[in-house]
Formats: structure tokens, C-alpha cells, sequence
């Protein structure tokens, strides 16, 4: 059950990140951004993310423990919608897709809002131990560090602008969304920019995942694909000669694995399981291969979605001519499993150069760089988008050893730069 | 469960059957068994056989709602020992490889001895619905053909012989012997030939199994195996450009079905089963199929070996200059997982020509061919075996809509021809 699962798993921003240039905000930003953070109010903020270290790490562990396999994240959104309430939020649901989420008012009357989101699921099947375990200053649980580190922190996030009694323009609305991880394809995302009953309202985007000292700015596009190769199957011995999908599918791999791409924009491709058959002496009813194609453009995503369509028809032909076709003949079926699109939020852009800012201030000069995660969604529609750091060190992402660090320093360096960021964008004071 | 468990059925005698040619017997030996089945001992056995009929059927139903999946045949084993001491053999034993027999003792005070078998196993895994439904004249149920009607008309043949007093020079054991499927790798029936205390002095060996009017006189030899194809294993993305497993088994399986064989001796090859990596976004560590190779031939088997053992090397390397091993190279790793002995028992060989003899007498000539089932083990050993028919008419088989039809007049007219073989075999009178 496990394999099966982990085959929709997948798409952790922590293993995508591609840094592509190392970048600082212009001065007067810089300069602005700096006054916000030895303002009074931020320091009271400062005060609150500190008090709070240990309750992060309570959430932390009270949410890990409470599992989210891809679509069954209704428990979790359910303890997480409470905690919204209880950090001092309004308008608490859990929306029709499963979204946690609540909002704080701004002062502008409504109109744009920012949306800040963290993760509800993970990677991990139902049954899955996620117990926490503590060596150290480690604590070590499956899907502890994405996202939960992003669910903890953004609650911190919320006390820490009530206490600083911090006022923004914008409404912001924090939540919990679904459907991050491979299978979910983005879903909870999807709902809010399409369906929720924020979706005109959302102009800006900032997705919390574990790293620190990053701004991704480019959302990786994906395609994904099962291929499905099917003939007519029989007997190893009683009908030896006839057509075997497991070769007209080696045939459409090896076509595959000579596939050209180029270095820049990074574009990449894989097969990733490769199933079928019912037992050593059956000519196999049905094979199957999953195929995952990844592009920082979307030209070549485009490209190479084309090269897939064209080697597959010629490599069921080479086996029905190989093979007696008595029986019946190879044919194949090409279901589409993922779609994530390619986008991009300009270096120069306001959010981004916010975010840079910030870090800046702190003594971080940030990497940049591309992943496959939420914001790809907003990303894609031209939505100013970037996902930052939760801050913890974490490890072994996607790995039933999944473990965060600890460390509070370093953390809560990147939580101030989180804040600021967000008290930034909204228009705060 | 079902799909891992199937991997390693297969091998049911009727979908081997490989007619070669249709014989008589010669005339005197014709005339002698004539002789024996116009009998008026033979009629009393007839008699018997038919007033048994419904408890056949009884008995066929009893043992096919208790479940015998491979390496899980104790329960069927231990109701079966109990049938077969309700039947009248003496020496009632499950022996340590859990093969259920009896002996019917001879006059000759031991030495040679004749072994007469049907397979306790079936290809279905635990917690597969056995229940037979009855349909018109057809019960259906998973096992029921293959080989429960063996099981169950061995009793009658039993019955049949102490009814009618025959008294015989050899003794008979008569067992329903543990694994003949696919993954059992007839360790029954090698028990009884390298470990049992009967091993020196099995002579001659009879299985029964579905099938009727036919002589199984050949067995096909195979070589069943796995190759695991190993890799580093990595994100699909982050690591794109590392060598694929999957690549080099596509290598492999393009190479291996380019074999070529003769039409005669038969000689056959298949991918079976194709399994392997853990998600769509990841490059695998490990990818795997199931071959399966057969021949009438031992030299062309073991061409069919020596093929398959040079092209995996290459297949590997092609993979490994292809793409980068930084992360480490491909590997592979070759499991043997079944080999079965071709065998032979000439046509001309006694055996071969009673049971030809018993055909010809209730009218039939019988088909000669070659199989795959417990038998080969005698034929590799030159022990005259054969296989012959449980008469009854049998559809689906492996299949869970496997079947029987309760079709009285050609079922018993097997029997009779198994009874007659038998008797003349052991030297009775």
C-alpha cells in the first residue's frame, strides 16, 4: 500500500529549490524595512515569537501527530481550524475542498488581500507512525518538517502580529490548505484562487514551507503521465508468439530515456514505477509505466510533452509487427495523472524585493530559486507569489526519518523575516 | 495480495497439454487389458465407481471449501490424511514436507512400489472465496478443477479397488501431495523422491489431474527467474541526470525478446511481471520483471539460459555510459525462483502403453503430450511416470471462475481407464 501511495507522493519544495542567483533589495527598501524592524511594535513582536518558542514546538508535535495522508486531511484541518479560532482569528472555516482557514481584518474596508498559506498534508499513507520521537535537540516523525513546521509557525505568526498590535491595510487570511503533495495536485490552491469566496480578492501569495534564507520566485511546471500498455494476454507456454506489452513498453522507454533537453532553462524527465503482469507464466493483460516531466519553461514542458505523444504509437508498432498479433494487438493508454503549471514572479517585483528586503536586514543575503509547490498556482496566473521559510532545519523531507532541528536562533530569525514581510506587503504600519 | 501471490501460480497440466500424436496400443497387451476390464472383479469396481458417483461430487465440494493456497496446504492435508484412512489405506501419514498418503499393500511383501498422486494445492491466495455455487450441472469455485477432482476421485479409485477385491503384487501409495503450483516448485513430489521413506522404492508414479483421453508423457522443463535492476535512486528533478534502473531494463527486456528459438523442440520465453520505483518523482533504486523460459529440450533450455545470462551485463553498461553515476552505477541482480527437470517417458515404454491400452479398451485414443506438473520430477529421474485424467470436464482453471461439470458417463469411463491402469501396473490380477 505504501509503494502505491508513495507513487502520487512527491513535490517537497525543499528538494526543489534551485538557486539561481543570490540577490539584495534596493536601499531605500532596505532602509524602510529596517525602520519597520526596530520599530517598537516589532520589537513586541519580537517579545511574542520568543515567549512562544516553546508552543511552537508544542504545535509542532501535537500537529505531526495528528496524521494527513493526501486526502484524508480532515482531522488535522479540523484541530488546525481551532487553532486559527484560538490565535485570535475570525471567520474560521474549513471551506468545501478542506481548506483550514481564518482571517485578520485589515483597516482598508476589504478589496486585495493577502493570502498566507501553510500545508495540511503530507506525503504518507494512512497508518503511517507519526509518533514523535526526540534525540536531542532533534525531533524525528514522518512529515514533521513539510509542512508541519509551516502550520506551527504561521500560528506564531498570527499571536505575534495581535500582540505587537500590529494594523494592516489588507485583510490577510491564514490557513491550512490541502493538497499539496503529489497526489493532491495543488487542490487546495486551486479552490482558493478559483472557487473560494476569496478568489477576486487574493493579490498576493506567500507560501510557508521548511528552508530558511530562501525566496523562491519560480515555480517549476510539471506534467505527469501513466502510460498504460495493454494486448491481449495468455498463457507463457500455451501461446508463446503472441504480442507482450511488457516489450512494446520497454521499446517506448528506451525511446524515452534518449529524450533531449536542455540544461537551461532546467528541464528534466523520468519514469518513475514500472507495473504490470499477474504471474511469471502470463503474457502480461497490462503494463504500466508513470512518467513525471518537469520544466522552468514552459516551451520546453510543451516540448517534451509532444516527444512523449510521438514515441509511444511507434513502439506498440514495432512490437505488433514483431509478434503474432492472433490474439489481438498492443494498444496503449496515456492518462494524465499531474499537471502543475510553470510560473514565475519577477526578481523585480515588489513581493519579491519585500522578502529580499527583510532578509537583508537580518544579515541574510537570500537565494532564489525555482520549486514545485503551492505557489505555482498564483505563480501561473500572474499572481505575485513567493514561498518562504518556516525556518527550522529539517531533513530526510518524504522519508519516514523525517526530522526538524531544534535550533531557536536561527528560526526565529527567519520567523522576524516572515513577519516583516507579511506586515510589509499588507501595508502595515 | 493476489497480484503478488499469482506471480508464482501457474503451471496447471490442461493449459500445458502439447498434443504430439494419438496412439494405440500394441494388440496383445490391448487384449490382455480387455481381458481385466471385462472382468466380473472389474465390474464389482465399476459398480463401486458408479454408486459413488454422488459422493465424488460430495467429496469434490468438501475439499474445495477448504482452502489450499501455496505453502498452505495443512488444513486440506490433514481432512484429506482423514479421508484417505476412511477410504482403507494403512500407513495414514502427513510427512514432514505435508503430504498427505496412505499405502495399500500388495502381495509381493514390499520392494517396488507404485505412487499415485493428486495435488493438494491451488494457485489462490489466503482469503480467497472457495464456496462452490452450483450452476445447472457445473459448480464453480477457485480449485475445484485443478486439482480437487483429483483428490477427490483418487478416494473412489480406492474404494473402487477394495470393493472389488483386486488384489495387487505391488504396493500402492496413494497421496495428495503438497506443492505442485507454480511457487511450490513440486517440493511435494521431490520430497517423496529424495527425502521419503518410500523414495528407493517408487517404481513407477501416476498423477491425476483435469483432463480426459490423454497420456501425459513429456515434461517441460523450465527456468523461472527475477532480475532486480539496482540504482542509487534520487528526486527526479533534483537529481536528474543520474542513471535509471528502468532505462537498463528496458535495455534488458528489448534484448530478451529479440530470443530466438525452434518451433520444435517447443521452446518458449516471457516478462511476466514488470515492478518497481517507489514514486513518480523519483529516479528508482530498484525495478524487477519475472522471466520464464520452457523447452521440450534440456540443450535448448539451457541455450535459452546462457542468452539471457549475456545480455543483462550489456544492458547494464549501455545504462551506465548513457547517464551519469555519480551517485553510484546500475547493477543487477539475477534470482532463480523455479526450475523444473524436462523429463520424458518414452512412448514405448510400458507405462506409457497400459494406459494407452486402457484408452483403446473403453474406445478412446488417447492424445499424447507434454505438461508441467508434478510427473517431471519421475521423468527427470527415468522413473516411468505418467499423467492422466480426473475425467472430469474442466474450464478456468487459475481463474476464479474456475469450474467442473458433473457430466456422470465420460467422467466414470476415465476412471474406469485409470483403475484399469493402475491394477496393471501393480501387477494385479
Amino acid at each position: 500500500m505504501s509503494k502505491r501511495l508513495a507513487l502520487v507522493a512527491g513535490f517537497a519544495l525543499p528538494m526543489l529549490v534551485q538557486p539561481v542567483s543570490a540577490q539584495t533589495a534596493p536601499a531605500p527598501m532596505v532602509a524602510k524595512m529596517k525602520a519597520l524592524m526596530a520599530s517598537p511594535a516589532f520589537a513586541k513582536a519580537k517579545t511574542s515569537l520568543d515567549s512562544d518558542w516553546d508552543r511552537i514546538v508544542k504545535d509542532l508535535v501535537t500537529l505531526t501527530e495528528i496524521p494527513a495522508p493526501p486526502f484524508k486531511e480532515a482531522t488535522r484541518a479540523k484541530a488546525y481550524a481551532a487553532m486559527l479560532t484560538e490565535a485570535g482569528l475570525t471567520d474560521v472555516e474549513i471551506d468545501a475542498e478542506g481548506n483550514a482557514s481564518g482571517i485578520r481584518k485589515g483597516t482598508g474596508g476589504g478589496a486585495p488581500l493577502l493570502l498566507v498559506q501553510a500545508h495540511l498534508d503530507t506525503v504518507f499513507p494512512e497508518g503511517t507512525d507519526t509518533h514523535v520521537k526526540h534525540e536531542g535537540d532533534k525531533l524525528r516523525a514522518p512529515g514533521i518538517g513539510d509542512d508541519t513546521t509551516g502550520l506551527a509557525v504561521l500560528l506564531a505568526l498570527v499571536r505575534a502580529l495581535d500582540r505587537a498590535g500590529f494594523k494592516t491595510k489588507q485583510d490577510i487570511v491564514f490557513a491550512g490548505n490541502v493538497g499539496e503533495e503529489g497526489p493532491g495536485d495543488l487542490r487546495g490552491t486551486r479552490y482558493f484562487f478559483q472557487k473560494s469566496k476569496y478568489k477576486d480578492r487574493i493579490k498576493q501569495f506567500i507560501s510557508i514551507e521548511p528552508s530558511r534564507e530562501s525566496v523562491t520566485t519560480g515555480g517549476v511546471g510539471s506534467k505527469r503521465y501513466k502510460v498504460i500498455f495493454h494486448g491481449p494476454g495468455g498463457h507463457s507456454y500455451g501461446n508463446f508468439g503472441i504480442v507482450n506489452p511488457a516489450y512494446a513498453m520497454a521499446n517506448a522507454i528506451t525511446a524515452f530515456s534518449k529524450m533531449q533537453v536542455p540544461a537551461t532553462p532546467k528541464t528534466t524527465f523520468n519514469v518513475g514505477i514500472v507495473e504490470g503482469g499477474t504471474s511469471v507464466n502470463s503474457v502480461p493483460h497490462d503494463v504500466a509505466m508513470t512518467i513525471d516531466m518537469r520544466s522552468e519553461s514552459k516551451a520546453e514542458l510543451d516540448k517534451e510533452d509532444a516527444y512523449l505523444k510521438s514515441i509511444l504509437q511507434p513502439a506498440v508498432d514495432m512490437e505488433n509487427k514483431a509478434r503474432s498479433t492472433s490474439r489481438g494487438s498492443i494498444t496503449y493508454t496515456l492518462q494524465q495523472i499531474g499537471e502543475r503549471p510553470v510560473g514565475q514572479t519577477p526578481e523585480d517585483s515588489n513581493i519579491v524585493r519585500v522578502a529580499t528586503a527583510a532578509q537583508n536586514v537580518v544579515g541574510v543575503t537570500p537565494r532564489y530559486g525555482a520549486g514545485s509547490s503551492d505557489s505555482n498556482i498564483p505563480m501561473s496566473l500572474g499572481i505575485p507569489a513567493v514561498t518562504l521559510g518556516s525556518g527550522f532545519p529539517t531533513g530526510g523531507n518524504h522519508a519516514l526519518d523525517e526530522w526538524v532541528q531544534v535550533e531557536k536562533a536561527g528560526t526565529l530569525r527567519e520567523l522576524q523575516v516572515d513577519l516583516a514581510t507579511i506586515i510589509t506587503l499588507a501595508n502595515g504600519q
